[in-house]
């Protein structure tokens, strides 16, 4: 299997000679697209929209039919994996992901066990593979999963929470009934992550959306642990080409150093961070990718051109930079910011 | 006026020796507290308590008659300031601050005026002036404001935000306007803490809780430039004492070389940073404050005092250490983990 016609993200990923800086943006295929709420409509619900495949394919797409970003995410949900555990996921109205049954007994801890991605979770592969038939090798494919720490959050606090009080008590009282929840999740992610990559994710991302909420210390024993795990756990390569790995900690720009070196090939940043300073404290040890603060999309086209310039100017000459933004898109972002977006980076020339 | 009896907590922070590590806890007087639930009960409401210096005295020595606290920080809350400049500040059931005029108005934006501290803010120096009495000179009283920047989001949002859309648009589209009210609000918060340190305030912290949702370089530009502004325009001493200052930007470890750079005496410290490595980027330029996790005082007694140790020992030897929580107590907090955590600290011996 060759590389895609665009490779620009893999190359980027990999640091090799690229033609323009590429670009994509988390939650890119989201509801700040009236297509996405259409599709989102017909399926009725978030799950089944995440549980079709064609479905899933369908909005995956979209995105890419608009604008002309240089990778397309595999739309999923994080929480597909502790649902394939049994804890029953669902999204109550205007409250996002809950859990019908958290996990806090003991004995349920025990009892947890990583699912066979290829069974329990057949449905991510099936549009996988669907969605890389669509794509035709125009441009890569991004398979992604939470990391075990960011799972364990909500699957421990059975939904969002804005302190985790819950899974932090289990933290510091009980450790190692945490540390046992974090390594199954992180076998459950690496098996997962590795079907994706057979079914034909050309790239993956580990999203530590929480792991910016520990101590230092903590992150390093309760995240950073299992994401070096999992790192070394994955297929390296799939079809004779490289698949690049990216761990993307929002909160953590102060760890970089740490998450640089447990062996992924680039790094997410929030827009916290100074892009230019990350890759001073990284050097040639990983990519980075982002970091544009995604409220600037807010902002007029001439400003948002000005704003990713910044961005790029910050992280200076050569390959080595995925342009995205520091988090997911808003979805009150209007759809020709993100057009003005991804012209200003491509048009860019240093 | 001399110093306290139990001087401690000033000689830290002006990293003199002192006889033990010092500890005051940031909402140490809140909900938590039975006692404070029952005196809010009786005022009617939170605005009232903070607007009765007779009751925010009582409501501030409640935790000082439990624990062994190092110091008293008055009672009151960081919207005060813009809720003079006639915002009107009011507390929706549940739901946290709200003002009644949101600042979006390019003509508001231009009539805002700094409000006279003695006058408009009188029930706040009254308070201040109060505590001090019932103090009796026992341990030293902390005053404080909101900073520029954190004041301006609530001021523009009209109230909490998750994303901060609307004041972010603003930094990004009309910065001049931005400017604008955080020049405004900069002579405010510099009058309202001067006219506290008048009152008897013997130290200050200026609460920077939003600082960390900006971008680096906005962070510096529209936070931390105004912070400067005001440590410099501080009264540095008041009846022949030293009134040091502390800057705590909530998610701002990755800012603490530039943040000591403002001329403040010390620099608080959220619970995601190691405040040992911290020292080391800071050096002897300023005293630390800091960084339990909020969610460590849910667990055991014995395992806050493992968690206190960690803080202190990652401190090492010397003076310059205020033990703090890396964020406000939480509601949920039982009383007796707060007593733990005290002793634990008095009793730490390097």
């Amino acid at each position: 299997m060759a590389r895609p016609q665009n490779d620009n993200f893999l190359r980027a990923l990999l640091r090799e000679p690229v033609d323009y800086t590429p670009v994509w943006l988390m939650r890119q295929a989201g509801r700040y697209l009236p297509e996405y709420c259409e599709t989102r409509r017909r399926a009725g619900s978030f799950l089944n929209l995440c549980k079709d495949p064609g479905l899933a394919c369908e909005v995956t797409l979209q995105p890419l039919a608009r604008f002309g970003l240089d990778a397309a995410i595999l739309f999923s949900d994080i929480l597909t994996v502790p649902d394939a555990m049994g804890l029953g996921l669902y999204f109550a109205d205007g409250e996002g992901p809950k859990f019908e049954r958290p996990l806090r007994e003991e004995w349920a801890i025990r009892d947890l066990e990583a699912p066979d991605p290829n069974v329990h979770l057949r449905y991510v592969m099936d549009a996988v593979a669907e969605i890389r038939r669509a794509l035709d090798n125009s441009v890569p494919l991004i398979g992604f999963s939470g990391s075990p720490f960011t799972l364990a959050c909500y699957m421990v606090e059975g939904g969002g929470s804005d302190d985790f009080r819950t899974v932090k008590t289990m933290l510091f009282e009980r450790p190692d009934l945490l540390h046992r929840i974090l390594e199954v999740t992180t076998v459950a992610v690496t098996d997962y992550l590795n079907a994706q990559i057979e079914s034909g994710a050309q790239a993956v991302q580990i999203f530590d959306t929480w792991g910016g909420a520990l101590p230092a210390h903590a992150y390093r024993e309760f995240s950073l642990q299992y994401m070096e795990r999992i790192v070394a756990g994955l297929k390296k390569s799939h079809d004779g080409e490289r698949v690049p790995s990216i761990v993307f900690t929002k909160g953590g720009g102060q760890w970089l150093e740490a998450i640089a070196a447990i062996g992924c090939d680039a790094i997410g940043l929030d827009w916290t961070t100074d892009i230019g300073e990350a890759r001073r404290r990284v050097g040639d040890k990983v990519a980075l990718q982002g970091n544009l603060d995604p409220m600037a999309l807010f902002a007029s086209g001439e400003t948002v051109q000005k704003e990713a310039r910044r961005v790029l100017d910050a992280y200076g000459a050569g390959s080595g930079h995925v342009f995205n933004l520091g988090h997911g898109i808003s979805q009150f972002t209007p759809p020709e910011r993100v057009s003005a977006l991804v012209d200003a980076v491509h048009q860019y020339r240093r």
